[in-house]
């Protein structure tokens, strides 16, 4: 067996010692006779494994007590929905701001709900960076103010967190979703109303959303919203209204154990920043690769760069895929190349990376 | 290892042979260097997964044409809210036939989204029969017709199909919840107008579901219908427009590929009569036991049973426990025992529990 480098957006690559543990045990958990896809949801063994997982979470992100975990299902793109269905009923107006394609997929779902107003938007730049807190509008009484802290496409990373109160509106709640960079960086979760994310970018297996909510938050879904997804009924019940996706949520744990064995958030943070650094250095200065975002925004998780001859794309994928580096193709909205290097991906992946591209350089430059 | 017989009503126990393969290639899928968790839904790897699934699915089920198949997420009980949300919305009525606990809380939840006619009830049986199909007192124009063909807590399961042409009513599309019994018997999925179910009894892990749906109704959901549940934009995605359950469509995948190594649906139905006649002879003759079921619409999939003295319930179950006999407690509503013996549990399995229930009623008796 030889592992590649995966550099795929998500899902994504996984660290081994979680998925040698997965498959050890498989067929027999901890010695129930059983493997975890198999047990009872409402079992002693897997209200164990949610438990640990809930409680590992809330401890590597520190949130508070006035916060519930939720462990939901449907993705980003079902939250985009589900969110105002649960907050925007009261109030009728929703506030985003629209720094690349999920918060602008985000905003246009929303308008089905009810109003929806743009606080701030990067249009005008293409998408390369993020609006300066002090130049958001919000509306007069917005129900929430949506943003997208990591856009996965555009590799745009917020470099400040959304504090209302820096700009005197701290009673409008935030919601962010930090689907491709939870965890990888340590945030201040009591600035947030509300943080959501797919698990399948930084966390674990696709069918997982993680949703971090306020308990003031809960209770105001519209009529028509889903029992299933109301936050109100699914908090209530422990997150067991509807069975959760079991063994999506084991795997998920097993991470949040791997990550407290890395040190945590903080020292996840330091090597993320190493890594960032290595890749967006090289691309900088090698004069033959290029990022377009505004580099006080680039992301540390989702890397886009471009061959400035793009004729050889397809050379540089066959070069790549040859040594072991895989889903290095841009996304079709943008083109060229990006590189994710979520919390698995280890230094030594990124350097691979980057002797690749010295070494595709010099052959072509 | 020593592997339990897990009698779980959901998620439940899967095939030995599955969980092996699924360990295997955990952390390396056919040479692709990466494991099916950490592949991106759009790359080729995990296309092929997923269209050999559903192309196993399709001849299992020997689904026409003219039906999609969707990998969707939020088990059943999201679905009794998606289901009206897609197709009620025209006509504004919806007739249910009411058969136990699954049912009624279909009902109740499709009374959020327009007007709810119950066509037939059980209740005053308590929910131990399905009223004969020639009593339905259908509504005059309803968007569909609801069942639940098997009732997983009160063990109650359709002798027959709900073929609305015998009683003159073949424009109204069938819905039916198949979660706990789909694949273990042979249907006519063209007497169906959508057929879903959660995967985690039959099929495979939680927080996957199937939606089999009749193209025709497609393109009809409600304007509140949230994007990703919305069957049209689903199935012209291919079941792609949000990243789905990638790991527990490639375990689908691998139980469907099971079952046909079994010999397909006509070979495990063979089985699961076999099985559920070995427990209810039993049960029946026992004067230990009792199944409290109408004997025409015994579930062969769900067995719940009592003890006639109830008082030594703690001690079948310890008892039970001691033998390798797991998840036998009935549900709490219903009280009791329940076994549930779907697709994956063996014969053997079956008879393990029948030897220990007659050394129990020896004990005691």
């Amino acid at each position: 067996m030889s592992r590649v480098w995966n550099f795929s957006a998500g899902p994504a690559a996984l660290p081994e010692e979680v998925l040698r543990q997965a498959a050890e045990e498989m067929l027999d958990w901890h010695g129930a006779g059983m493997g975890v896809m198999e047990m009872s949801h409402r079992g002693k063994e897997f209200v164990s494994i949610a438990e640990a997982a809930e409680a590992d979470l809330r401890e590597l992100l520190a949130v508070p007590a006035n916060y519930r975990v939720l462990f939901m299902q449907g993705g980003a793109i079902a939250e985009n929905a589900i969110i105002p269905l649960n907050l925007m009923g009261g109030k009728g107006t929703a506030d985003y701001v629209l720094t690349g394609s999920w918060s602008v997929k985000s905003h246009k779902e929303a308008g089905r709900y009810g109003r929806v107003h743009v606080a701030a938007s990067a249009e005008a730049s293409g998408y390369t960076t993020v609006p300066a807190l002090e130049s958001w509008q919000l509306s007069a009484d917005p129900a929430y103010l949506f943003t997208c802290t990591n856009e996965t496409i555009g590799g745009v990373e917020y470099p400040f967190e959304p504090d209302l109160a820096r700009i005197g509106r701290a009673g409008v709640p935030v919601v962010a979703d930090m689907s491709s960079h939870i965890l990888s960086r340590v945030i201040d979760v009591a600035k947030y109303g509300l943080i959501f994310g797919g698990a399948q970018k930084n966390i674990g297996p696709a069918g997982l959303t993680i949703v971090i909510v306020r308990e003031d938050l809960l209770g105001r879904a519209m009529p028509h919203c889903p029992s299933a997804f109301d936050y109100k009924t699914v908090a209530e019940a422990g997150s067991m209204y509807n069975t959760p996706p079991t063994y999506a949520i084991y795997v998920a744990g097993l991470v949040f154990q791997w990550l407290r064995r890395q040190g945590g958030v903080a020292a996840i943070e330091a090597r993320n920043v190493a890594k960032a650094r290595l890749l967006y250095d090289y691309l900088d200065g090698s004069g033959f690769y290029e990022n377009r975002v505004d580099p006080a925004c680039r992301s540390r998780m989702n890397v886009p760069f471009f061959l400035r001859d793009e004729s050889l794309n397809d050379a540089f994928l066959a070069g790549a895929k040859e040594a072991g580096l895989v889903q290095l193709k841009g996304h079709k909205s943008v083109g060229g190349m990006r590189a994710s290097i979520y919390n698995a991906m280890p230094i030594e992946g990124v350097a691979a990376l980057v002797d690749y591209m010295k070494a595709f350089a010099a052959r072509h430059g």
